[in-house]
């Protein structure tokens, strides 16, 4: 253009300049527009758990589910947003540099070396993003339910799509990358199990223990206070899980509401001990 | 084109990128069709494991694997038609624009850092997917299976490409990605082993305490509670397992239906423990 | 230009060097302007612990929490300087040489063979960088905080991009790299908790050593000296948490400042020993 | 061509495209045929463990491997035969687009983007399939072998080229991806080895004891039942192999071939006690 | 060149080629200038840990503490200096031989097919010098001082860019790559801490042991050859630290210089046994 | 060619194309020849082990050797020589087809993106090649060696490039990838070592019970049986080795031939307990 | 050429083969000599230990330590003479082909194919010689020198790029890749230490018992079949180390020379003995 300054191609080139930048800004509009209705659909319907979720919880978790999917909503959408507006527009400052004969290679070298360099760094940077945009699309968990994470366990505090900050029994506030989590377990969603194994003289009558087991265990179910509030089902005595020289191990089992099951087997140690004090049977010690 | 204006070639070119538009339509619609074929295919007929289980199971369960054989080509040929249309399309519009001399050196740059950032961190993303495809391909789990995936034990609650959702005995939750899933052990294709060690003490008389065990044996197998619905085969008794100074120790074991295996353990060891009682022989401590 | 010695290309070469050196300035300028303006608002604002301790620590730390933000804003305002001064002064100078046709070939090759060979070592570098970008922008913590950091655990003295500075319990000063914590537990957030196990003898009587440890709950809240100066909550009793042949555990458990839990605990012991001893109940050996 | 409209090279164009063609179809049916004889070869006679195993198992046997070495040259083949397809048809597809002047960048670009990032996730499966390829070539176990695979031990149920499907002796069944199988231990290569290790008292006289376990091996390789075909060389007693102040331990060891020796073990078991028993020298503790 | 020897063009490369070389030389020296500076500046004033050392040290120490800022300042300088002069020759070398129209492309592929070969292989190598430069860069530790370097625990005998050589107290000898490292525990800064656990009966008086143990505490900090001079804080005794059914454990803390507190500790050991001897109380077992 | 059909470019090109083939089929040989005699050599003479082993296993084995050394130089020879003539033969076949103007681009790209899909998975063969070649010419272990793998312990029965076959001596047969193995120990060079500790009372008379384990050593060296034939020098009588406040532990020490420690152990073992007998001497339990 | 056969340029071409080839022989020969003078540089002075060595050792080791420096600086010098000359004649053997205008295109294209996918699998191999050569620059350790190299120890063998040949002391001669050598313990540079911890009843007199193991440590140092021949510095009797409610634990230390520390400890255990024995004193089991 510098060596030949004849207008009729300048002009052609200016329009084609503007056509691009235009182009540029409509593309943008779009692709967010469709980021903010694919995202959408993604967080409040199609997500593998959240049809399990709704059976599972009161009608009055409901709102603080949707209010969770907005959020979820527009978190994963600023990022997608993000990453179409640098692509769109990088491109067509590149196109406009070429058109105007700018030669684009001197820049693309050196921001090339550099992104080369930070890229291989960055690798881990990228992976925490994917895993907290799928954790989140797949609502693995949410704030206040009780998760392991593998390198710590407690309840969430905040998800962003880099960390996932929980707080630990001991108020330790952790702080774990999402990229490192290979596996999680939420221990808030559904049901959690309380145990409680009782171990009797191996010349016991496993008959009798196993009818005073059952009568503890119709009792708490029979106990308003438990029943459906805290336990979701008739506790079960299992036979004799262990056997060995000097004891026989029974084990009384409870379904209950998620976080629950602390309580419920203190409930259970207590009411199995006054069972056996008044049947005169004294636990033993297991090997 | 634009510093050319006469018409002949600019009609040639339209003409090409119609053609291109047609083909490129036409090229996505076969490669679907062939990837619903080819899926088909392989999700009904071709898996390792489709003709075991068949044999394995009542016939009553041949409709529910039907099923799941269904849905599993149905999500594996999503993510197939998805990439060929992404590979397809993407071709085309290249071409067209490569076609109407636009330079698509910049787009491709602009993709390409990106693409390349983001590539690497992505590895994980590809991995757990192909991992996913792989394991659906080959039937290895579905939904109900009690499998141990490394990370947690459970009982498969969803499979997705990403993903495998377990509850484990505890109500736990747990979300493994399918990558990180190297080795996966099915507790419920085929059969199970219960078992039962008995110590005598070193003085005993083994050849006694071994038809003792295998009246014991025999019972259970006669058992019509058992027989069949639960225990698949007559249980065994294997001679001395183990000898110290202190203690013989017998074996017996038992083949179940899958998960059966708790309750038929269970039972052995209520009956053994009344053989012996009547018989006056008690157990001694193992090492 | 060596070959073709007219003056018209030259002139116009060199308005063009001209041209791009002050836009390279200009550039530069505007680019620190907006990493100022964008981490200043990350550092001050949207970090997302800040708004959690503003409520968690007493108004008094508020300066504290301003300095350490407007430190943090520097640090990282730095780096990101220096990057884009590097890349704008970088394609100036590459875009000039070649405007002056001095080939930049053998340049890019002596550089890009060395950037290739040290880019691969240099990715711990940049990992420990971006994870110092991280751990600031989302203030995970600062200088005075007892943090977990996996290989190290202490007091951390120094927060730099590349290292975090520790001195643990015994004096020891650590030095970890930030891109090798993977995880980070900290101890000075909200709250800690102090706990005391207090096993007794199986047929101890349940309900009265509850009294007697409710009672010694109830006296350490009413103390002034400790009553939210370093408990924030009146110490709960849990019911009987472990029960075996010989002893039954109860816990007495208390949220405290952070920090505060050690001392919290030795009062604890303090008290319940006494109250034991008047009480005549010994505590027994757990398992 | 478009721009060219004559007739001379467009012919010459097709007559090109026509032999190249021909030419791919030859390539690939030439390629087939050598893969076929190759893997022929290498299936039949070049295992390094084929002419080994011939010798160690009964020639009924024989049949049985020559059909797993059958299987096993179609499983390689097929891999093969498709690689080889692909990379002659697509060249020769990519040929022919190139001499009708079609711009084949585009196609490659989306096609290479994709790839890589394929490419990175897939290494993985890539992994699998060769070390999948070189077990097979290399007869490392077959169908029914009991092996070692580190992540499961169990007994093949089936070898694809990506994963190992065994069964353990409780029932479980594990799918374990090639790749990750670093070392192999096959147990039903030739012969196993039983032990007993029989420790008696300090004070005992060792020649004697010697001298009746020496008899108890010559008495269980005497028996037709054991001889040869469960027992393959006859039992050896060892010296003192473990002295402490309390015991010296004698061993007795037998050749037996794969699988039996758990057999031989309790046989051995049996008859030792009976011959201590006879002897009046009781079994001590071992420390 | 060779195929047109008119003379004005090769005078022009001549001229060219002289000033390519005489900037190189140019650029060389400025750079080494530059790196002097930046690196002096960075070993004498700018480590994050130099003005904390000059706190906890006395002032003799501070010339060795200059001395070693100063070989710190040229280790480092050298290396990048070499970097410097390497690729300032290369490009110039490179020009010039573009300049004399002999190909450079078969040196840099034969050089590139090496470097990539080698560069994979170096990356360790990479990775150790740019550890050992920001080690030097932020003075994590120094030749006398005693670390925990993870693969040994020792003095530091010399600290290069590629390895640290340690002692340990055994007089092995241990060379470890600084790439290796990472995490450092330096233990010669600022102080070390001295412990004695004092397990009593459980039924002592806990406040007569108490005042005991600070009457020790008070002693030995009153004594001139240990406070100050080894001691640097009044040594602090922690009330129950831990409590079972059988002891009691008190803890006595003190803060020592760096390395004293071996020493201290034995003293605390001699003079506790000696108080608890004339006050009648013995030490127990603790669990 | 196909668009300037005039014949002298042809018969040029036609001469050019059969003085490739020659060269190539001349380099060919040349390349096998070279690689035959250097492996030669390798194999031979020039391993670092090779002098070593030679005097310390008698004269006969020495023909065992060579004939193991011809085979590693075949082994190592025909890999190497594969390589080289794909490397020649394939560039023959490209410059071939470049010279016939055919475009070698489209092939190349489809080799290409299946190359370096398989170039990621297969680094793992290539590492057991490299690792296989090298422990050939080094002549780390060969057939009927004993060596500890790491992944299993074991007689050597099979080496190739890729994997090493060991036999354990329960029966096991493992197949180890050769770049899996980092370390190896080979226990049949030179010699082994056999070791009896004995424990005595702590108020035993050191003097005596030193004279009395010497005594033993020196039957033991003037056994015909076993001197030189399986102990190959003296065996030693080492002082305390560990003292408690029971015990006073002596050790025994025999250099022996490459696998005869077992044997010589339970010789020392036997000896030295008849010698306590007569010394009337009991050994004690240690820690 | 082929189509242009006049003379003129074709003798400029040869003219211009025959100078890249002797200048490509002048360029290895210097290239050789700089590296013999190098690494002779590097070999003899420069060495971070040697300097320390010739002070550890006596003066009749030092021609030893001269003989393994002229072979150190062999090993390394002929690695670089044969990368210098695969690279100068590689360089200028492309160059003549380029220059006789045969296209080397596909040369490189097939080297270069088959390069990338063994550089990734040789990457190990690379990092071996490497640490290998550092190793030998460094003098970290020589053939007789005992050290710990994580994966074995045992005495050095045999040095090569490569691996590191031990034998332990079991006979086991270990071969260990340099380039897993993470850190080495070097056990003969300078000085090793012997212990012996010595645990006396808690109510022994603390001043008695250490006066009189103060006495034991004179005695040996007086003696001269220990002093300075195997022990360097008088033994230290520190005071007490360890304190329980049952023991004392004593410590006595004594600086040796290399290798020596098991005869001094041993020594140092009978002589202790001896004077406990003489003070009646008994030791007493440590917890």
């Amino acid at each position: 253009m510098w060596d030949n300054p004849t207008w009729a191609p300048l002009v052609a080139s200016l329009i084609t300049i503007v056509l691009i930048l235009v182009l540029a800004i409509v593309l943008r509009k779009v692709a967010h527009r469709v980021i903010t209705r694919v995202v959408n659909r993604a967080a409040t319907g199609g997500s593998i758990t959240s049809r399990f979720r709704k059976n599972a919880v009161p009608d009055s978790i409901d709102a603080l589910l949707h209010e969770r999917r907005k959020q979820r909503a527009e978190t994963m959408g600023s990022v997608l947003k993000h990453v179409a507006s640098i692509v769109i527009l990088g491109t067509a400052v590149l196109t406009v540099l070429d058109r105007l004969t700018i030669p684009i290679a001197p820049l693309l070298t050196s921001v090339g070396i550099l992104g080369v360099a930070i890229g291989f760094g960055a690798q881990e940077l990228v992976k925490d993003f994917i895993a907290g945009m799928f954790m989140l699309l797949e609502d693995q968990y949410g704030v206040g339910d009780v998760i392991d994470a593998g390198a710590a366990v407690g309840t969430v505090e905040a998800v962003t799509l880099r960390v996932t900050r929980l707080r630990d029994v001991d108020g330790r506030v952790w702080y774990v990358r999402n990229g490192t989590i290979t596996r999680v377990g939420n221990e808030s969603q559904g049901w959690s199990r309380a145990y409680m194994d009782v171990p009797v003289a191996y010349d016991a009558d496993i008959v009798s223990v196993r009818v005073l087991l059952e009568h503890v265990a119709e009792e708490i179910w029979a106990d308003g206070e438990f029943r459906e509030t805290k336990i979701v089902e008739q506790p079960q005595v299992y036979g004799v899980e262990q056997m060995s020289d000097s004891s026989l191990v029974f084990r009384i089992s409870a379904k209950t509401l998620p976080s629950a099951q602390a309580e419920v087997s203190r409930e259970l140690r207590f009411r199995v001990k006054s069972a056996l004090d008044s049947a005169g049977i004294p636990m033993v010690a297991t090997a």
